[in-house]
């Protein structure tokens, strides 16, 4: 374990950058080049690049959020939207705006005070369940960097609770944001809290499979009661947010069923099937007022699903998704009412040409909320190859304004991921949230590729390799065939190097 | 050789569609479905999934084209562009209106008047060297299919004749509408022999590379003469088209050299070099009217380099990379004026917020001569992932209006690609030329993600693998997890499965 999480390797140290309003320390990966230059890089690997950090995950990582949050629990206990709206700038968001800033030379940093009033507009979401303290803070929002979430968990088929924990740190090793647990197979419970004891991001959940376990996989057992209790336990337990598909309504299935793919989020063929056994309406939304009152207490924000996300281009876009789109703006507006944050689900498949549409309608109807996207894929033929498919449709929405980008593997529609595909599902979508940030100009997001392309002009070959998001993967391909310290690369070979001839000129 | 090709491990098989104005006979793959429904797809395999067809790579491929060309060369030989110019459909663009209409069931197909109307006006090309009659008809241009390139070629590091003509066979198998011979290595005249007589596709290549082989590597000792033998033994051979970079002026190199990355393309900087230490104006340039002329003669493309394309973000859309497209602009009109047809190569990289301005600029200026992109990659720090940075950017600007795509493989910036590396990078190609053409609404592109949807949500496991870009992977990850004949997906697992859900309903 220790040595996936070795920085020395890439000639890169952990450092802290303290903070000048409350006494936190902000970890950050210093890359150092050759030429004594340093570039600072987003990090999402806590203590475990720490070099003074004991590894054990049977005892979990440092609860670093403990401290801030049992000071203010003495009083009332708020959510961080409560603050914000209140004026009031946390030891939370003074950490994200510093985490945020990667190029401290950036003119226009972002500073504390503008995440507290994107936090306080409902723009963007700091998740802190404070029985997540060992989550470091982080922050979603279309201001703010392009975050990433990648989705682990077993399933009847397969899996162990070792095997779900190895996957959730490989991810955070790789620059995952998030991790979602999607376990629907054995011991969720135990599962989810050896992942939550040991991860320094925010985790997310979708409750209802949990509850569908609870009561065997009959739907038609299913209550609101065994759903409240299953909230309730993965509440306790410190999960940051919840995907509720509280947006699914009767009045949108005669429609979602006439689809070229039906309905294709498990939660939302879940509701759909009750709510067609009973004939009521969707207990999550009949109940939402309820939901916020819980999630209130723990900080945790609601990821309102998208039951009705379209499975095929052919659906993008429909009468269904959009209807429950403007059923999900409705509800962030009550869980607003309520303090608690919001983000937004979205697709799925949707071709290129219909990308912004979704955006734009994704803005109006939420209110700005930030939007979380599974890709969208541009197209339906990519299977072994849809973490490309989905990325493409992921860069584009992120640089039109999507906060997250939830990562699609190789594995897409075919099987479970393993760790290879974990691997390269993040980087791909790194990638994509990367090129969104330089797209949409964050402040010295271009920086890194500068001194890329800096390094790659001058031949710096190992800077080249460290100051890529997958150095292990560069160093390989690029040893395979040359020797160390060649003046050119391995494609063009010593006569044909372009950038060795424009210097000579 | 032979299983490479069998498409009936697919369920697939080779049709013919004959023509109706001239005795052609234009082959397909059509994919045979579970419902009893086909599916019919572009095939850039030639007579190599023919099962009448005996492979034998020593005697090459059937000359398909060569009694069209004789009986025209009776008379006067002319270009495909004098033709269209003339009013005058020929065999040639009969089979490439056929080709393009893969869902033959389309209110409005491609017609081969439109064909010619478009090849007229310089909007497309129909690539066809005479002396390489092995190569199937396929156009290039915005109206139709966005086509993908594939580079091959050795290098002074590595690799055999045999290797590349494997590689070249490879690369039409995923899909390849085009390859280029980038040899720069040993025996290119008999890797260019080797590969022209076995591919049913069109051939490029950069000149200047075995031009500059020819004298030993030593850019001081180029001279137009020996350039212009190398266009001669090159067009004889047969290929198709040619990168020339005669865009490159001068006038541009002092902004070129203070760029990040200066000059990236290699016949770039080998020009740049030679005006430098010759004080010259680049000699492509001042003998562009007889290259014309050569040209012509065997109606062979010009492919104008951009040599001054960028090698990062930060000198994406700069001056000298401006200026050059202007110039590749008047040049396009002088190669018309001979009747030659030409393509426009562009970028390189280019951050998504540019690629419209790139795409916009070069239609401006080039008088809507077709775009040939390499990517653009759309951050500079993907090294090992840099086919997914660029199909990103190809995505893009195929919707937008680029005509082909030069791949770029995972290995770009750090090795020269392998066979497994070539079969990524063409299947991730035509996911992004795919991708386009659903958003530009390429008459039936998207008639396959359908039917691909609609097996999907039937569980139709075969008939998604045979549908998919890439069957072998598909089935591969499938199977790796779960038995034959399954109603659920390995994803999910049969209490989750969604469209299982759904379909109780």
């Amino acid at each position: 374990m220790k040595n996936i999480f070795d920085l020395s390797k890439n000639n890169s140290k952990k450092i802290y950058i303290e903070g000048k309003m409350f006494p936190i320390k902000v970890g950050m990966r210093e890359i150092m080049l050759q030429t004594g230059e340093s570039v600072y890089v987003y990090d999402t690997t806590g203590a475990y690049t720490d070099p003074n950090h004991e590894i054990d995950t049977q005892k979990g990582l440092p609860k670093v959020r403990e401290a801030w949050t049992k000071e203010r629990n003495k009083e009332e206990f708020h959510t961080q939207l409560w603050y914000a709206k209140h004026g009031i700038i946390t030891p939370e968001m003074e950490y994200v705006a510093i985490r945020e800033n990667q190029n401290s030379t950036h003119p226009n940093p972002i500073t504390p005070e503008m995440v507290r009033e994107e936090i306080a507009s409902g723009r963007a979401i700091l998740p802190s369940n404070y029985k997540h303290p060992e989550a470091e803070p982080m922050i979603i929002g279309s201001k703010f960097l392009v975050k990433i979430n990648a989705n682990i968990g077993n399933s009847a088929l397969g899996s162990s609770i070792n095997e779900e924990v190895e996957k959730a740190l490989w991810a955070i090793k790789w620059g995952a944001d998030t991790v979602m647990d999607l376990s629907t197979g054995k011991d969720i419970h135990q599962t989810r809290e050896a992942i939550l004891r040991n991860t320094p991001v925010p985790i997310g959940t979708v409750p209802m499979y949990q509850a569908l376990e609870k009561v065997n996989g009959k739907i038609e057992d299913l209550t609101w009661e065994v759903y409240y209790d299953t909230l309730v336990e993965q509440c306790e337990q410190g999960v940051d947010y919840f995907t509720i598909h509280a947006g699914i309504l009767q009045r949108f299935l005669p429609c979602a069923l006439k689809r070229v793919t039906g309905i294709v989020s498990r939660g939302g063929s879940i509701l759909a099937k009750w709510m067609s056994i009973n004939k009521q309406e969707n207990f999550l939304y009949t109940h939402f007022e309820e939901i916020c009152e819980l999630l209130k207490k723990y900080d945790i924000a609601f990821s309102l699903g998208d039951g009705l996300r379209p499975g095929s281009i052919a659906d993008a876009n429909d009468e269904a998704q959009l209807g429950e789109l403007k059923v999900l703006g409705e509800l962030a507006q009550i869980a607003w009412k309520h303090d608690v944050q919001v983000i937004i689900e979205g697709p799925g498949h949707v071709p290129m040409n219909l990308i912004r549409e979704n955006m734009e309608k994704q803005i109006e109807y939420c209110h700005e909320a930030p939007f979380y996207t599974l890709g969208p894929l541009v197209s339906d033929i990519g299977a072994g190859y849809d973490h490309i498919t989905s990325a493409i449709g992921a860069a584009m929405i992120g640089w039109m304004g999507t906060s997250m980008l939830c990562y699609v593997t190789t594995k897409e529609h075919l099987a479970l991921p393993n760790k290879d595909d974990v691997r390269e599902g993040v980087v791909t979508y790194k990638l994509a949230a990367h090129a969104a940030d330089i797209a949409k100009g964050h402040p010295g997001a271009a920086e890194r590729d500068l001194q890329m392309s800096k390094a790659r002009y001058e031949m710096r070959w190992n800077d080249q390799f460290n100051l890529s998001l997958d150095p292990e993967r560069a160093r390989k391909m690029h040893f395979e065939m040359i020797r160390e310290g060649a003046d050119h690369c391995a494609m063009c070979g010593p006569h044909f190097c372009a950038m060795k001839i424009t210097k000579s000129i």
